[in-house]
């Protein structure tokens, strides 16, 4: 698997990342740690802290501010998922239940803040006004974002432009951010900074298309949670919405009806996975992040060729072929 | 009203921090501003940035940055009524439906997380390393005070110890950094500096006090909330932890069983309203509210004269008699 190849090449650095994650979770108060914990080692796939890490190794840095940084995009983006799963009410993530089905809501939405506000004392510990610029605007970012999903769901009306600018503000700001941190620790010139930043933006975009288009046929044991669960929530992603201009009048009044119930019957998400797949919903998206692909490839090309630039290319190209 | 007269001292700086907080909730996504004015227009006192901008102001700055500064306190404090609302499940504040209330839990939880994210944006944007170390570590404080307080949530064995923490985090941490904040723009020596935050520290002490033993006797005209709001919620507040202790064992008994009921009739809730005020839960909250104005007034006269020190001095006073 790319990923873990990828990882096996700064093994020893995300090991470090990992120790600096369990520490800097400590706390007096015991609900912390072990909620922390248990969402953090829940078997993500820590894609952005190895983002950083990967970038800044392999553009020549040395040192350890890396580690702390990486711990801090993995944070700000557990704090996030911790809170999404409260908005969605999902009980289950990664084939695991959810923090809030075990702890509650509430402490899932207080220990989000905890490590949120715990991301932003290390980056004051970093000291690096540069760092704390790029990750306190990706923060933000990531929250309009989510607002903004919030804001459209279940509205049918809602375009692909929209679409776009939703994952770029929920993901390929902290992918970009994350990527760009990982070049400014190793004080590289702009251009090289910009290209990497421009890397881990794209294949954010990528991630996020391919993760979308996976909800809409994946089963439920490769993708550790059921498919269908956008249209559950209602959430507009670009399946839906580029199946809603192939389909009949009767189809989409049907398909709007089911991603504005309250609780879709299992049959209902049936009828709209299989229509969004038959009208090219999957297709589509997945061809849309193909595109996102090249355009990482590319700015791939313009950084310092080296065994890891290599092992992100394939990276990025095992994006389009990941099925969990 | 000696806020009011606090106020009018500053009120072209009190008037700019209130067009910052407009401009910096402004964003693409319309319910962002929607929800966030509806908020921080609900009556609230503003008790945290008027005592920054008064420090500031008292110890001679004359510059801008305290009326971003404040702005950012401001949101720390916003973000977390947003969240601990959707935690209470809180349908009334300050006479006003709850943000959750009006757009949902969802919202608030997002819309919290913008205030917060997009406040250490416009920390970052000040610049200042110290106010970076001061603001992050008193909101981490508050995310931790928050956890502990709902990890305590109906247990009887809570002390007045606990208790303490439980203020000291969510209260006290960012009263005493909006007033170090203030002295640290104004650039004084940290004697001062230590004087400042100590007055704010204790101050908020005594207001969170004063608070919880009001929950316990207001009216719900005068409160804007239903008294009893704490016991509803099970929160262990120092009025029923010292009552506790005065209780027959029948009595326990039975507050035991309302403070970790889901829903305790509005006959539960008088009952304990009455239990607890008649063991001398509110007298004693009260008591210890009042230790920490002394000290809060100690603190004050090691701070140069001024109109602005003798306002402070009536507010603190002022805390033991309000009735809102």
């Amino acid at each position: 698997m790319p990923i873990q190849a990828l990882r096996d090449l700064v093994r020893d650095e995300m090991n470090a990342v990992d120790a600096v994650i369990l520490e800097q979770m400590r706390s007096d108060v015991p609900l912390i740690p072990l909620l922390g914990q248990y969402i953090v080692q829940g078997g993500g796939k820590r894609l952005r802290p190895l983002l950083l890490v990967a970038m800044a190794r392999m553009l020549g840095y040395r040192g350890e501010r890396d580690l702390a940084l990486a711990a801090v995009v993995e944070f700000i983006h557990t704090a996030t998922l911790l809170h999404d799963d409260v908005v969605d009410e999902s009980n289950l993530r990664r084939g695991r239940d959810t923090a809030n089905a075990v702890w509650g809501n509430q402490a899932s939405v207080l220990v989000g803040d905890f490590l949120f506000s715990r991301a932003f004392e290390m980056m004051v510990g970093d000291g690096d006004i540069r760092v704390l610029q790029i990750l306190s605007t990706a923060s933000r970012t990531l929250a309009e974002g989510e607002v903004l999903q919030l804001a459209k769901t279940g509205d049918l009306e809602t375009t692909e432009e929209d679409y776009n600018e939703v994952i770029r503000c929920k993901t390929a700001a902290l992918f970009d951010g994350a990527a760009r941190v990982g070049a400014v620790v190793a004080g590289v010139d702009s251009a090289i900074e910009e290209a990497a930043a421009a890397f881990g933006s794209h294949i954010g975009y990528a991630f996020q298309l391919v993760d979308d288009a996976l909800d809409c046929v994946a089963s439920a044991a490769e993708m550790g949670k059921s498919p269908g669960d956008d249209i559950r929530d209602g959430k507009m992603t670009l399946p839906v919405i580029h199946a809603l201009q192939y389909m009949d009048a009767v189809a989409v009044d049907r398909l709007g009806e089911i991603m504005t119930k309250e609780t879709p019957s299992d049959e209902d998400v049936h009828w709209a996975l299989s229509a969004v797949e038959s009208c090219g919903g999957v297709a589509y998206t997945l061809a849309r992040a193909g595109g996102y692909v090249d355009l990482a490839l590319e700015a791939l090309v313009q950084l310092p060729p080296s065994p890891i630039r290599d092992q992100l290319e394939e990276v990025a190209r095992f994006t389009l072929t990941r099925r969990s």
